[in-house]
């Protein structure tokens, strides 16, 4: 007989089916057991009578401690009020291992024993659905840019220079060197553009960040989409296309889970291109017209992003921020040199910034000047310098954090959950 | 008028387009200019007459150096001698960056030369044309594990201890601590098996391994499948059926792009599921019959893989290694505790091992013996053994490294030519 996953069920109803799974939960009346069995795609419900499945397999699974994996025979059958639709009338019951007593339990837990346990504490409904829905978004980003011609182009981890400063690098000992691992995959994708027009890299990304805040990881991955001949109009297009797809292929593909996550998905739904734009400049007066403290010039922390949010129901493009508080691969607005051809795109509920992006100053003297300016270590730039020497373009693209992505579909405030096994400030292990 | 990217032309056949792209070459015969321009999704060939683009267009087309930026309108014209199938009339040609002189000419560089400007080098036809490849794999990958209920879920980067050995590993400094930049996503994917049923990694690894051979990277991407409930039957079969898998997309999707390397795809056609399947004691004793030296308990070497490759004309599997040479973490055979549960999967035409793998030891007992018996920090591990507390179950996968399966279907044997940025003993740039 051919194992059946959770997931699959309806495809089964009527027939017999073998489930391997674990024990998530059971109760008993004394002559029928109610074993609720998880595989990993699903928990259903299976339903074994003493009289059928014998004595001494029903005492057995009767006292089998909470994770025990074992396998079970029985119809699939439709019922209306199990969660997934469908229950199991066993006819077989094999333990294969009993657990030991199983740490994590229906009671609370504080957050250390539950991350000090996170290879355990994976297996909850809650968090195995996390796990799901930020795969599904894994898809929907390779899926829009592959189905739109985009080439994956994989950028380096280990480089020998920064990107964006210097202070949060992490070091690497690379043979008698120095390198230092990558914090954005752009420089890299902006050479692969020139070569292949559409690309994106996606990979994990690195800050050393010493912030303990929910919002931070020192690990976490990043998409970043480059555009040969894309301005700026074509950036925030492309931006808000994006985060519609990723948003739409989520609600289509995690329905059970969002319901898992009790993610309210009406706030969700509304996310459909075209997103409200506006300028950094209207921005500020918005912002300063709910009463938060905002001046031309500054950068939005998070009252000034949630203020923000608060005026709209779907995610804000702001555009042309000042310049001066930008990097320096940025282009100047020529009608306005004081302010960056960039965008921001801020997200609805509180959940922040979600993609950063611009179009690339292309001009050779133009980008000379800045990294001079800004007192950046030329002999490093060398290389992407030439990319403004041979063949210049205008081009532009946009970096989306995975983890805060699927960590506002989900509705969960804790960046942490949303990574397999999230590394922080005080966090290596598991 | 819309830009139309060259790969696409034939939708195109008899309409004025616009292509935007880089000089890649050109004749002259006077009047009419041959210019061959590639945007990144292939090349074409645009013809100029000097009457319909006016001297002055023409005379900046005529002098025009390599690699410089325009952007040419004119009509697609279907003809059977050009490359594509189509060739472009022009009716007028914008020059947007005149380049400086191009460093990469179609005379002979060096491996050197032509690394420091992998930037540029990208640019190439050849290169390009491998770079589209590595895609459409990542890609068949991605679908493949996608399409059978598989859950990405990433390893983490970051380490505390490493998973086999310890001196190709690279130390990073961790805030007060130190880690270690991950060797495989495996132990990790184990514990997110328990908790999903079927999931894979697929991300960056790193060796830094002191070797300077055409086979080596220290930072490489390995995709790692891991299945609960899997023995070593059924990882053999998804690892047949995965690179079956991959070979027939690639022949699909690339078929430009293996026309372009000159790979001769004959010998790809072949690559379908079921493999050859043979124990390591007849591999040693089919690779001892070539004439190539071979006893029982030793590894395979390159010329051991060639001779046993020699023999057949698809990947081999090879199964039940000695467990004396492979890892603490494999299975012993019930039959005969001398073999793990494991396998090799050994590409043909001599690219050496596509796969490693194994079902998984998952008695607590077992494996807390084989810790202490390779010495290895039971404290690192106890994590890991937790998985074999907690409702243990039979369990497998394996790895695949990306670069050298992309070196495989382009046929090169230069695998730091199949990773846009390569990383080398000698190489952080650019």
């Amino acid at each position: 007989m051919e194992q059946a996953y959770v997931r699959d069920l309806a495809r089964f109803a009527g027939s017999e089916v073998v489930i391997k799974g674990w024990l998530y939960n059971k109760r008993s009346s004394g002559k029928i057991l109610f074993l609720e069995i998880r595989d990993g795609t699903g928990i259903v419900q299976c339903v074994a009578q003493k009289k059928v499945v014998g004595e001494e397999s029903f005492k057995a699974a009767d006292t089998l401690p909470t994770e025990s994996s074992l396998v079970v025979e029985g119809k699939v059958r439709a019922d209306e009020r199990a969660p997934g639709g469908f229950e199991i009338d066993v006819s077989s019951i094999k333990v294969v291992h009993v657990s030991e007593e199983y740490p994590i339990t229906p009671k609370e837990h504080g957050a250390k024993f539950l991350m000090d346990h996170r290879h355990l504490w994976l297996r909850s409904r809650k968090q195995s659905a996390i796990l799901r829905v930020r795969h599904a978004v894994i898809k929907a980003i390779r899926d829009f840019f592959d189905g739109r011609g985009f080439i994956c182009t994989d950028a380096p981890i280990f480089t020998p220079a920064a990107c964006e400063g210097t202070t949060t690098l992490f070091k690497v000992e690379y043979f008698d060197q120095a390198a230092y691992l990558t914090q954005s995959g752009q420089l890299y994708a902006e050479a692969a553009a020139m070569a292949l027009g559409k690309v994106y890299t996606f990979g994990p990304t690195f800050r050393a960040e010493k912030s303990k805040t929910r919002k931070h990881l020192t690990e976490f991955w990043m998409v970043e989409p480059e555009v040969a001949w894309a301005e700026l109009e074509d950036v925030m297009k492309l931006a808000e296309d994006f985060i519609s797809y990723i948003v739409a292929f989520a609600l289509d593909r995690s329905k059970e889970d969002l319901k898992i996550l009790e993610r309210d998905t009406a706030k969700l739904e509304n996310v459909k291109a075209p997103f409200p734009r506006v300028s950094y400049a209207e921005a500020v007066a918005q912002v300063a017209g709910t009463g938060t403290e905002m001046k031309w010039g500054e950068d939005f922390g998070a009252p000034q992003e949630e203020a923000l949010a608060s005026l709209y129901d779907k995610p804000i493009i702001v555009h042309r921020w000042p310049a001066a508080i930008k990097a320096f691969y940025m282009k100047r607005d020529p009608a306005d040199p004081k302010v960056a051809l960039c965008l921001d795109v801020i997200g609805p509920e509180g959940y922040g910034e979600l993609i950063g992006g611009s179009q690339r100053e292309d001009d050779l003297a133009e980008l000379t000047k800045r990294i001079v300016a800004e007192n950046l270590p030329m002999e490093a730039f060398k290389w992407y310098l030439d990319l403004r020497r041979f063949g210049s373009v205008p081009h532009g693209g946009f970096g989306l954090g995975l983890e805060r992505t699927v960590s506002w579909i989900c509705g969960t405030k804790h960046i942490r959950q949303t990574i397999p096994f999230p590394r922080m400030l005080n966090r290596l292990t598991p």
